[in-house]
């Protein structure tokens, strides 16, 4: 019997993307998170709540998402929203894709279903924080990629030594 | 018989301030935001509604509060509170003095209470948010004379012409 990986059979081809929020995503959320290795338990419970703010107030919760499935498993999401008190600009909250699926653009292709929201909505700005740490040198390349330009630097603000750092996108 | 207008007579020996939150403060906080004549009523509702999360949730709200008394009346607010996913940094999210009660050094002597309570806390660093329109340029003026240092200019912000600009202060 011949096994071959998911990941590696897997393309974009087979990807389907979803807004409608289900209960079920709250969990689904919460496992991609911590599957990635990159958040904290505490960050984990706060990127769930947002499913469960959505859940309860739809848009209005300022909380939008984007679901990216293969068949009926979700392999990734992006949670973004308008930011209070501007005109046309976006916050990009979170972006995460399970690691059995990542290196083939699932993100990429995530964050331009979310630009393209933006835009529909009449949308100009984007922006995504992150920290300047070496262990999210991964997170700033995956913006620099994707077209975000790092626009400012908040010295030790997440803790000493470690910066906030954050990424613009013109979405025009 | 002489008249004098409140506030020539007003001094600062003559306010007290307050942390403990009041089912008043909710009304009394939309009246002075008002009043300085600087934001909208959708911001007014804003300033609001954080007290209302104080009074609903306390300190677990993330939202604290200093008020400025002269006798009962409040004449002045800060709120801030500790930022999420940081250690020991603080967001300063409203600072507002009743216009008959400028030109004292309210706004600074309520800023000096707030920064004591960060430092008191533990606190490391306190961010200030504003706008870099000339309509602003009293409220840039007043970060800058207390010290702040202007860290970071977010273009086009709030909306095209409209820059964010990030003002810190290291709490130590």
């Amino acid at each position: 019997m011949h096994r071959t990986a998911p990941h590696s059979t897997t393309t974009l081809q087979d990807v389907t993307f979803r807004r409608k929020v289900l209960p079920s995503d709250a969990a689904t959320v919460r496992a991609i998170v911590k599957a990635t290795g990159f958040f904290t338990t505490e960050e984990a419970d706060v990127a769930e709540e947002l499913v469960t703010e959505h859940l309860q107030h739809g848009a209005a919760s300022g909380y939008l998402f984007v679901f990216a499935q293969m068949e009926t498993t979700v392999t990734g999401y992006a949670c973004y929203g308008p930011t209070p008190a501007t005109e046309g600009t976006y916050d990009l909250y979170w972006i995460a894709v399970n690691p059995h699926c990542q290196h083939i653009g699932l993100g990429a292709a995530l964050l331009n279903e979310v630009t393209g929201d933006v835009r529909a909505a009449g949308g100009r700005l984007l922006f995504a924080e992150t920290s300047g740490t070496p262990d999210y040198t991964p997170t700033r390349r995956f913006y620099e990629r994707t077209g975000f330009t790092a626009e400012a630097v908040l010295k030790d603000f997440y803790r000493k030594n470690d910066d906030k750092v954050i990424f613009r996108l013109e979405v025009v």
